[in-house]
């Protein structure tokens, strides 16, 4: 099992959480987004016509899009699980899961901060402001949606890691990474350091990965 | 069964798609985003903290997030299965549905649209820009995706329509309302010319719903 990844990718992020939690082997590649590999045609011809990672590979099949990776993995290897058992648990995780991987980080993902500042001009603030915009824009509702919840637990839902939690740290940490104040949202801060406390989430973290630039 | 949604948004499409092909009989409650009713506290604080369409509500659970509201109705209504049955067909029928609904549609989203007009004041011309950049940027993947696949059938996996078709058209639908060239995807048109002949998918369209505006 291959994954194609970026240290500091959210979604790669989330990937090596999910085969981490799995307890799955696999041989990390690193596509370095900074020198645009991502963008290359032997990537993208041959591994991910999008040109984004991460890319998992096993057997010859080839899984594009982190969530669909996750998905995966719980087939392939459905303990311990990263879903919930009855249906409207597995909702509530894959909504809370969707409204980051939808809702928040698709809007500061490094290509569209690049279309910002090259094709529209943006200042450094204004693409900051755009930046923390979105990240408080998702975790008011999400602060909100898991607070007032008797379903959250240690984890977003319960006392075990759910996809929920695969698709929360990697953003509070890129939350943190840009200098977003992290004051009003209590119970992020709190299901994430659970989660880091794990070695699945620990082993996962951008600067924990063989490409990390300091 | 009751779904909160918004005739033009395409996230309120797809879950009128999906709950169409499923045959499930439901009621629908428009919430006008051009009046900012999503944003008000009712909506808000009532049903989705998001302050997004669509929001099914199914003996008191309510589900926020259209691709949570599909995966849900699959779990309580198998039949007709909006999934493959292996695990290969899975990850690349949700890897294709997730290509839209993380990497083209949260983009173009009104709410992003509005940002960038009011809080970056960006022209019309620019944000036209935007809008048709991010659909190509889409399409040329996911034509080259479905175009050299053997797994890609009438419907986007197979002859049977699944979650990938019920983000491919409401995506489709918004190309075509903004006037973006579909000529470099014979793929993508004719999947959903196939698509919009099922009336399941007919049905679902912006114009046939009552909150319609012409």
């Amino acid at each position: 099992m291959k994954l194609y990844g970026f240290f500091r990718s959210s979604a790669a992020f989330r990937a090596r959480i999910a085969l981490n939690l799995k307890g799955l082997d696999y041989e990390y590649v690193p596509v370095d987004l900074l020198k645009g590999e991502a963008s290359k045609p032997e990537y993208r011809d041959g591994l991910n016509p999008q040109g984004l990672v991460p890319t998992l590979e096993v057997d010859g099949l080839l899984i594009a899009q982190s969530l669909a990776i996750c998905d995966y993995l719980d087939e392939i290897k459905p303990q311990p699980p990263l879903m919930p058992h009855d249906a409207a648990g597995c909702a509530r995780v894959r909504s809370l899961a969707l409204f980051v991987a939808c809702d928040i980080h698709p809007l500061n993902n490094v290509r569209v901060l690049e279309y910002l500042t090259n094709q529209i001009g943006v200042s450094k603030d204004q693409r900051l402001a755009w930046y923390h915009h979105w990240i408080h824009e998702g975790f008011v509702a999400l602060e909100k949606s898991l607070s007032r919840s008797p379903a959250t637990g240690k984890f977003c839902h319960g006392d075990t890691p759910t996809l929920a939690d695969v698709c929360l740290v990697p953003q509070v940490y890129n939350a943190y990474r840009y200098k977003v104040d992290m004051t009003p949202y209590p119970t992020l801060r709190r299901i994430n350091e659970t989660c880091l406390a794990l070695p699945a989430f620990d082993k996962a973290r951008p600067e924990n990965q063989p490409d990390a630039v300091p």
